[in-house]
């Protein structure tokens, strides 16, 4: 037994949620003295120290003004989006239940537990009612997620642009609360709704721990389902919404980015919120959930879960509380202990709460080891028994947790703009867009070689100490400080609507200056943002993965099978046949985007000019049908591959095609996403012409530039909706299967027993 | 027993080869009749049906001229290639000698058989030395199969050019005789060789085939370390004078493809021949070596091997010769049965080649497979013995031809410009070059999935039939009509190179439209020849793969293992740093390339009015240089990951790299060539200008036509350096551990034994 007892346990755990939960109310309540509104009614204080334009009433109703339309849009868009997702969650309960409750022929009689055979354990039929009450709550869970992310982006962007008028400093600490909130809600709500659950299921479960975190399993599943369609769908919004802004604003109409003249300004505006916020809140909470399970469950059938060692088995719940706090601690860093004076300060002091909240949380991680588990105890490894000290699991938590700081750091390197990767990239566009290309495709594909390394170094390291258990821990430790990493991330959007803002207000160049500012910081943190999620979600699967194996009772994954083979190299395919999907989804999107882009520019005289408003609405309305209709094909091969798989070839094939997605997807996607960022900041370094290097390749309009911006736009599709989405694929079939491994178990195969 | 006896068997194999020499001969003889002299002294039968510009004597000369510079800058360059190559030769040679020398301490003691126990073997140290040389006799074979393919071919581009003066029927056939004479000779020497070395080599084993066919895989790995360097070095070469020539040429100053006035037009038309040609020849090459070796070291340790029946021995080789065979049928129906006489008829011609050879060939397969193969027989399955019956086999390399064609189809679907897929990315020009490189990414995604399933279900079936033995024999049967895919691949270089020569001559439009309609055909049957490389790749290696877990004495290679997984991960992530490698290598290349071609046409007064001679001696060199230095990198990452792996975390953490980069290089392969190839005839879509849609979309120097040669320009490294580079990767890695599989088997996994 650890040194904790289990009514400390208890009272840990929700303690921290809710100490979470608060710490986000309080930011919330910070940034909402900034008072915007269209009545006049904003208050003195804003105007208390006077520096670039706080007196203009004007911009200040036309920020709120903006800003109402895209928090319209967004929340219109989300509603639109969840209606149609909560029939798909209903269909696939009832897919839940069928299939998991036709396992045992919907029998109603309890029977002797796999891993305990001397006890009983509850019928297969509540396993199927609980699977499906958890997916559903984890759906629901993920919805809040997003949407609460989103609300308070909507709210935060035009307090950040007002903000900027008082300095960068101000606008910098508007946006990071804002994140921060996001980043708190997002990891507490996560927290307490799977504490809660595990609560109220145990009623039902009593000792039948096995049934217990088995059916808890679905709540991962829901989670990730719901974070499949809100990344896909979307990362097509927001990118359809952009490119085709891009495409006929920039470089047709050579107007600026986020000129209000642009009929998809607004529209782009809402994408950010609704991908990059709202996607990716259920992507981190997706992954979250997801990793928990898979803990808990492979801790259900080791000596923890026979033994009963309720603190021991709510050691990964208790890590992640712990998260919690260190990373409160390490927001004050940002926001209280120190402040931004200039420019330059921004991204070493994003950079900065990373390696704070890594180091914190590593002494984090040696006293949660330390105080509640027991000094050592049994996993099960496939059949075998393996014996595990703490200090163990210390390592196999750390050593995920510091991969994540390695995998970002890497992101940084390769697309940060301070760098000579990105540089390169640059240079290479003095010969055109073509050479742009290849550098940056170069650029992404050389960029996986340490992630790759360091995820391969967690895997070996916490499976040779804790088996599966060990990975899903590591997987937990990089997601430990889930909010700060969410905080940082949430800021990139939040100073990307900003900047929209101040453009489309009219405010000043140096206004304009200061949100840019913000905004190439937060790229770069979205980036990292995206390397963590690929580099967990590796984890994640794989934990999940050793989870289906342990579940659906396979005893070796061989290679030399042609059965598990023949999953290998389908499964290697997926990851390519999704992207094909999802990009020329953004692409035949943008395509009528700009049809209509060019339409009003044509139609409605005075646009160019200015003397006439754009038909925003019409362009809202594309990006939202295009993204809902074009979501459907690649949700269905990810929720339907491993139904299929595993019915008609059985769990050794299902086994494979996990295995190779997983290994096949992680280098798409980091590759993908980092090739993106490299070209949006190769783009802007050449538009920000602070050296003379870059100086040589601009202004804006230059060949060279033309050349990058023509890469960026290429960038967006990989970068904000195929890269990321893959993350869900491999996570999500592996979740899938984890669920419906008993069905497949039991009925699974059909094929081969037919032949 | 089989049906035929040992002497037949014995003379049927050299019989086979000789005829396939004769043959290519006599396609030579038939080339050689059209007369290129720059003495005046060409025949007077060129003229006897005068179409086009026959009496011109002036284009004739420039012919020459121009033929001679190219094939001065070939082979000058190929000898720079094997000087350096034959020293790596030497020095890996003497690697595998003393790696191999070591596993026993260089005793020389006999020993008693690993499958065979009751027997004595020869002892380790003669294994090592044989092995050498067989490594050197493939490395010598490959080299003269890039060789003579590369000599015939510039001696045939200039024929076709002449040729092309009289009708695009007989410049058809021009070509694709050459193209015959590459792939008969090729196809014949490599069967002819390895022959003549077992024969050999069995004069000193006697009855340890164990040993002679483990000492023949050296042949394999020989073929394929040179083709590693032909493919990555050639494809540098060429593709860094084409994007350099485009770069200038085409984009800043607007003249035509191939113009004499551009300096790197000769480097140009010398890289089709070192990187197109030679590359291929040897990337085929070694692809037909290593799953006859592989085959060949399966059947030894099976019944075959055991109870001596040298007839069924040796049906991988009566496979190959009844290839020949056919093939020889094959080309009859291009260049005798039948006569093009419209451009529309080429492509259709070419297809047809494919589709004959395969079912013409299925009947050999029944023949050869009825009567060599003892009607029933028993192979070993990693330790498990398994009954297979003759017909099994049938299947096996049926079912391996037929993926083939099945490839070759799909590849022509998403690579021609008369189908959807391709006239897609071509509409997506209109919106720029942007929107082209997403469509044209998302079509090579696509493009994946039917080749995937091809392979995954030639492995499925030919595993279930009979073991690795199956997937060793589905190989070969993709590769048995070897001769006929070869002479249409060869052709489209060969067309191209013809094209040039006409533009660089001066030749009418006439007949620079005849040879541009042989190279748009050939665009895309260059395409089909890289599907089939990739294919047969994926079958080679996971044969060869199963001979290196056999021969190093594996039972499982369970992903659940963290070696395993560490490995798969990391095997996956090589082929994205490799092409990182040789992409960023073109990319460097082609930025010296384009200065250099920039600084003469600003240096050289009169260059661009035509009426000063560049300087083409300078631009061969750069590409010479570039590709010479910059082929290490990569070519080191291949060579030495086996060897890294193996000793350092021992056997079953390099069959996790080899598992890895065999499922994910292949996906990266396919799309990244038909990615390329689609690129390439959008742009010859719009140029041609055939339909109505294609017009809308011209003409040259269009937005539509510019945005597709940047296009165009991004795909040339990816299809014709990355892509194809990647087959060899996967297969080198895969033969290079069967060779020094015993090392690693006795000494490897140093690492893991230390801590």
């Amino acid at each position: 037994m650890g040194l904790l007892g289990d009514a400390v346990v208890q009272a840990v755990i929700p303690l921290a949620a809710l100490v979470g939960i608060g710490f986000a109310l309080v930011q919330w309540v910070l940034v909402s003295r900034i008072k915007v509104s269209n009545e006049n009614g904003y208050s003195e204080s804003l105007i208390e120290n006077e520096e670039e334009g706080v007196d203009d009433f004007d911009a200040v109703v036309k920020c709120s003004d903006i800003q109402n339309a895209i928090s319209v849009g967004a929340t219109s868009f989300l509603f639109t989006e969840y209606k149609y997702l909560s029939i798909f969650m209903g269909v696939f309960g009832v897919i839940i239940f069928i299939f998991l409750g036709s396992v045992k022929g919907f029998s109603t009689q309890s029977e002797p537990c796999t891993y305990n055979p001397g006890n009983m354990c509850k019928p297969a039929l509540a396993n199927a009612f609980f699977s499906t009450v958890a997916f559903l709550l984890g759906a629901l869970t993920s919805t809040l997620s997003g949407f609460l992310g989103m609300k308070i982006a909507t709210y935060a962007n035009a307090r950040t642009t007002l903000e900027a008028r008082k300095g960068v400093g101000k606008a910098f600490i508007a946006a990071f609360r804002s994140g921060a909130v996001m980043g708190f809600l997002l990891a507490a709500n996560g927290l307490l709704v799977l504490y809660m659950s595990i609560n109220v299921f145990k009623m039902y479960y009593g000792d039948d721990w096995e049934g217990l975190y088995e059916s808890i399993t679905g709540y991962g599943l829901g989670g990730s389902s719901m974070a499949l369609f809100g990344r896909v769908g979307g990362g097509i919004y927001t990118k359809a919404a952009d490119v085709g802004a891009d495409l006929v604003g920039k470089v047709e109409k050579n107007i600026p980015e986020d000129d209000p003249r642009n009929p998809a300004v607004i529209a782009d505006n809402v994408g950010d919120n609704v991908g990059d916020i709202a996607g990716m809140g259920s992507d981190l909470f997706g992954s979250y959930a997801e990793s928990s399970c898979a803990a808990l469950f492979v801790a259900s059938i080791s000596s923890f879960g026979v033994t009963h060692d309720y603190a021991a088995m709510s050691y990964p719940l208790i890590i992640s509380s712990m998260g919690i706090v260190i990373c409160l601690i390490t927001t004050l860093f940002a926001t209280d202990f120190s402040e931004i004076r200039h420019v330059n300060e921004i991204e070493p002091s994003l950079k900065r709460q990373l390696l704070i909240s890594t180091v914190l949380m590593t002494a984090g991680i040696a006293a949660v080891s330390f105080f509640t588990l027991p000094s050592e105890f049994t996993l099960f490894n496939f059949g075998a028994e393996k014996a595990v000290k703490n200090w163990h699991l210390f390592f196999c938590v750390s050593i995920g947790l510091w991969a994540g700081l390695v995998i970002g750091y890497t992101t940084e390197y390769y697309t940060s703009n301070a760098y000579s990767p990105v540089q390169d990239v640059a240079d290479s566009c003095r010969t055109g867009a073509a050479t742009n290309v290849i550098f940056g495709l170069a650029l992404g594909y050389k960029s996986v070689i340490i992630p790759i390394f360091a995820i391969a170094m967690s895997i070996y390291v916490s499976f040779s100490f804790a088996a599966m258990y060990g990975i899903a821990m590591a997987a937990l430790g990089m997601l430990s400080t889930i909010a700060t990493g969410l905080a940082i991330d949430a800021y990139g959007p939040i100073s990307d609507n900003a900047g929209g803002i101040a453009e489309m207000a009219g405010m000043s160049h140096k206004i304009r200056e200061r949100t840019d500012a913000l905004d190439a910081a937060g790229n770069t943190t979205a980036a990292i943002g995206k390397g963590f999620a690929i580099g967990s979600a590796a984890l994640v699967s794989l934990a999940l993965f050793g989870a289906f194996v342990s579940r659906a009772g396979i005893k070796t994954v061989d290679v030399l099978t042609p059965k598990v083979f023949i999953g290998l190299i389908v499964g290697a395919m997926l990851p390519y046949w999704f992207s094909a999907m999802t990009m020329k989804s953004v692409g035949s999107a943008a395509l009528k985007m700009v049809e209509e882009v060019r339409r009003q520019f044509n139609t409605i005289p005075g646009l160019m000019e200015g003397t006439a408003k754009p038909d925003y609405a019409n362009c809202v309305k594309i990006s939202t049908d295009a993204s809902l209709k074009e979501m459907i094909p690649p949700g269905a091969l990810v929720m339907l591959t491993p139904l299929i798989a595993g019915t008609l070839f059985g769990v050794e094939t299902l086994a494979g095609v996990l295995a190779g997605s997983l290994v096949s997807g992680v280098q798409v996607a980091i590759s993908a996403s980092n090739t993106g960022g490299a070209w949006d900041n190769a783009k802007k370094y050449i538009e920000a012409g602070a050296s003379e290097h870059a100086k040589s390749l601009g202004p804006k309009g230059s060949d060279a530039h033309k050349a990058a911006v023509i890469g960026d736009t290429i960038g967006d599709p990989l970068k904000d909706t195929s890269g990321p989405s893959l993350n869900i694929l491999i996570k999500l079939m592996a979740v899938e299967s984890l669920v419906f491994a008993p069905f497949f178990a039991a009925h699974g195969g059909l094929l081969f027993k037919i032949f």
